[in-house]
């Protein structure tokens, strides 16, 4: 048995409009709980903030390529993983603690281990 | 003054996958409020369903691109439209009710009328 559900939406962006964008979209969305502002030495991650109970960041990538991501929270990373198979997804790469996938239009998303302060909240749960 | 929030995440694919990446996309988010399961003639969207009380739905397009955008809701376009112009954003189109934008780093997103059945719920007011 295992849980999942999403955790976030990623805005995937080259690191030299990574701030911009970060500033931008706290604007648009006003979190709840805004993040920093800024980007920070070696982490390409810039937190906007809790939008509907969700993260939202911004991730500067060293491409000139830009998507929004979803990320979908578990505590099984790869009981998830192969949940998602079944139904379509299939595997890219996995990075530490997570993996890659697309679904099966070729979109990336990603599955993560626990991100959410209140997670599981209401996961669901499978068998 | 007007009122706007993060209305949606659309799942946007070539017409041909739509049905399999909404399939996909209800079974790895198991939405509260599951939509239809298949495309309708003259309608490109499929409805995914409601996950933390946002809309989540696949689109068809008619190119071979894919990509995730989010929709914002709000009680008065035009102005939600000038406030994020000036925080950054550019206008791409105007379509019926509706505004196709690009973000900082030129993503697409667009600004829609209340579309959520508790408009305008935790949406932000601006003065």
């Amino acid at each position: 048995m295992h849980r999942s559900r999403l955790a976030a939406i990623g805005i995937d962006c080259p690191t030299r409009l990574a701030d911009a964008n970060a500033r931008f979209w706290s604007g648009a969305l006003r979190p709840e709980a805004p993040g920093p502002s800024a980007m920070r030495a070696n982490d390409p991650y810039v937190t906007v903030g809790s939008v509907a109970g969700r993260e939202v960041f911004v991730q500067g990538i060293g491409s000139d390529e830009a998507r929004v991501h979803l990320d979908i929270e578990t505590d099984d990373v790869d009981a998830e993983v192969a949940r998602l198979v079944a139904l379509g997804a299939t595997r890219v790469e996995q990075i530490r603690t997570w993996w890659v996938m697309r679904d099966p239009s070729g979109q990336l998303f990603c599955v993560v281990r626990p991100q959410t302060a209140d997670f599981p909240g209401d996961a669901a749960t499978w068998p």
